[in-house]
């Protein structure tokens, strides 16, 4: 007997055994091959459909949501209003995303009529984005709804007309065989075929996954190393496929003088609550805060520290997760130059069994940072940086690994100091937060959540509308008769936004 | 001493010295040194300029149109006309890429204000495409403009806002060296920074340079085991770029019984034409043809071999080329129930020294169609399938590996057949060509040329408009002060295509 899969609670450290059993070789392969078969049913069903169908994916997570949350809950340690909030996320993703396929413009529809060019007579040629085929999602431990089975992945591959097949985390099973049933129920209530939403139970069950030749595409949510093992297995697949891979984020912020002296306070204020929420859990958490050396620092200092030490210990995701922050902390904590101003390596936290960690807080001249400064802590740590000139921050910089944001806190007057250092932020990240913080990344058209490696693996977002281009195809048709085009791309049809001749129309 | 580079005539077989040393590791690191440092100050230059930039080149291209293809014609064999069209395509293409610069749609520009949401108050978030980096260009033989040092993958990454570093092809170094003057000087005229376009020769400068740190991403057009080479020194990166590989392709056409009775001696014709044109060697040129067997595909057959014995022997683009046709020719002869109709494998054609191949017609029943008839002959030679039934057609098509193209000649009184298996051929292509050809791609808004692996290994197209897309990624602005943010993306200019609160606006 395989046994079945365990699941623990994060705030007490009891395991308990869930009764699901991981997927068999052959259940993965029949899954597989039921997507594939889906996905040609699919072409059956309209946008407008599919717009209906992520519709009642997200009510069907509405209806279930208490439950939902309390089982997230016992499994992430994450706090109650947080998983509301997160379940709220990743309702209204679905919908959006709807919002986004009934308006029609991600399809990049386009049409050049036969004609006289000055490369001599030309055929008529359509482009328009079409469903790459099924896709596996690899949610994160840190985000069970948004980022997990019914998160952004999944709502972008169902957007653009895919089946998905999500892998459940190791460390919430639960939450992932619950987000299953509402999204199954979802796609029941519109008719959805058999096999357009699946899942699968266990890491050998998602290895064979990604290494099946009827899968198109992977979305994955998670660490660089767990990223690289799926990318061997890519790699040795005869026809390779897209890997999508959201990793690993330091997100540094700067602090100007100007500003920390206008209002250090606050931002010290809203830094702590940006580091410490979630339990620092957040692939956007600020992990290095560089401020110019002096008075005006110490006492930033001092007032993160104050605010930091009043939150509460937080229990981490899994014991993963613990082993991994402890182990960046006392990296961090023993890189040369490096004080420590809130707690200290390994302590235990007061709390208990759980996976309980306090707040920290270092702090490193900028002239001694090196790779060792720059470890991902993924917890509720941050790194204080002090510089002394431009050059010296631009510097530190150059060390930090590229990552998912920037942020800058400056005042109106040193617009043009800013500007100048600009390019050499935009370079280094996906998003540059100006007098803010990184952490509650807002799901829209505009959003993007990526980022130059190691934040990301590719040149695409992870989150926000366009998302859902990394589950398509360009198809061109080439003088085709009326009848045998799509809808969208008939002369006649006019409900979507499309290129004609070069010219982009707006729906009518 | 290093050799200098050598260049070889098709037409006769001989091989000239061409006085160019192959470029030193350390000036292939000095070239994406200054190419990083070119990317930098690109970014002063508004999108007006770089479309002048674009037009600069295509007129240093024009000015020199008759010396670049007299050299061409020396290191390809490829014929004048040809020669002349490809250079007007590329000019073209080059003033194309310079109107969408100047249309700006391709920014992909996208504000998201500041305000209340289903998700609570949200900030203000605005994204566009940004230039990705220095981009490594590695042209194909075939095409010694188009898809070369002046091509596509040069256009769109330039389009985009990058530097580009060509590597030159070693089956024309003295066109790739010429092509590069002339894009120098265009650049010199517009006042480019120095490293916006640079080129290295030999192979060992073509893996330095993918390998280089600096780098960003690499364009393909090329066999599948070159793009193996570069693909492996990729892998082996610290950081991971994009690599676009445009790779080989089978392009599939089917005949239906209807098309054939109607217009046979009209298709034989024009497949005569698409199979032999640039002595056959044509990513996209039909590879394979699938005609219902009876005495009309027998008509069929003579009607074609008829119009291939009577073109004359096409030298091919150099020995490996040649080699390589070959080879594939006496796999496919060998191949089980394979008859040849017209010519013998390796028959020496009658044009003396040189690269020199007649053209060849070969047949095999559908019910016989195995991995070994699919084979990609790169040359003018094309394989007759007889199907007897559309069950079989369709398993036929199975076996043939995934193209760029397919196409499909049928009569209007079938379209309810075609629309049936229409699922089974989009998902097998880039391209489905109707009652056409595929070669000859046509260069506009609308066109797509890649296709599912190993046509392409990407997503992405090579050709179009949207071949730009490749060498940018998305940056997000959050609560950027108006002058901090790049012109398109401030609230008061409408010069761009915006999609403003979810909304798609014109230019005005």
């Amino acid at each position: 007997m395989t046994p079945t899969l365990s699941t623990t609670d994060p705030r007490t450290g009891v395991v308990a055994d869930t009764g699901i059993a991981p997927t068999s070789d052959h259940a993965v392969d029949a899954i597989v091959e039921a997507a594939v078969g889906a996905a040609e049913q699919l072409e059956g069903f309209d946008r407008h459909w599919r717009a209906d169908l992520l519709d009642a994916m997200a009510a069907a997570l509405e209806e279930r949501r208490q439950l939902l949350v309390d089982i997230a809950m016992a499994e992430t340690g994450l706090g109650e209003p947080r998983l509301q909030a997160e379940l709220t996320r990743t309702v209204y993703q679905l919908r959006l995303f709807g919002d986004a396929v009934r308006e029609g413009g991600y399809l990049e529809a386009a049409i050049d009529h036969a004609g006289d060019t000055p490369m001599g007579a030309q055929p008529d040629v359509r482009r328009m984005l079409v469903p790459i085929g099924p896709v596996a999602v690899f949610g994160s431990s840190n985000f069970p709804f948004a980022f997990s089975v019914p998160g952004g992945d999944t709502a972008a591959a169902i957007a653009a007309g895919n089946p998905v097949i999500a892998k459940a985390h190791s460390a919430h099973p639960l939450t992932s065989q619950a987000s299953f049933a509402a999204l199954s129920a979802g796609a029941d209530r519109v008719g959805a075929p058999a096999g357009t939403v699946s899942i699968v139970y266990g890491q050998a069950a998602g290895s064979r996954l990604v290494a099946h030749p009827g899968l198109s595409a992977v979305g994955f949510t998670g660490s660089l190393g767990a990223a690289s093992r799926l990318q061997e297995l890519i790699a040795q697949r005869e026809r390779p496929i897209p890997f999508y891979g959201e990793l690993q984020s330091i997100n540094p912020m700067i602090v100007t003088s100007a500003a920390l002296h206008a209002r250090g306070a606050d931002i010290a204020k809203g830094l702590a609550l940006s580091v410490t929420g979630s339990g620092g859990q957040l692939c956007t958490k600020p992990g290095i805060v560089l401020l110019p050396r002096g008075a005006a620092a110490d006492e930033f200092a001092r007032a993160l520290v104050d605010e930091m030490s009043s939150v509460e210990a937080s229990a981490l995701l899994n014991e993963r997760v613990l082993t991994s922050f402890r182990e960046s902390e006392s990296e961090l904590e023993a890189a040369r130059g490096t004080t420590s101003l809130l707690g200290s390596s390994g302590a235990p936290a007061s709390a208990g069994e759980g996976f309980f960690v306090e707040p920290r807080v270092l702090r490193v001249p900028a002239a001694e940072i090196t790779e060792e400064h720059t470890v991902e802590a993924f917890g509720p740590l941050v790194v204080l940086v002090d510089y002394d000139t431009t050059a010296q921050l631009l510097g530190a910089l150059d060390v930090v690994p590229d990552s998912l944001t920037i942020s800058v806190h400056s005042e109106a007057d040193e617009a043009s100091q800013v500007a100048g250092i600009l390019p050499r932020l935009t370079a280094t990240a996906g998003r540059v937060v100006f007098d803010g913080f990184p952490t509650g990344v807002r799901v829209s058209w505009a959003q993007h959540h990526g980022g130059p490696w190691p934040a990301t693996n590719s040149i695409h977002t992870s989150v926000g509308v366009t998302a859902i281009r990394r589950f398509l195809r360009p198809l061109a048709w080439q003088n085709a008769p009326e009848q045998l085009l799509p809808t969208e791309l008939r002369d006649d049809y006019l409900g979507v936004p499309r290129r004609v001749d070069g010219v982009l129309h707006l729906p009518s």
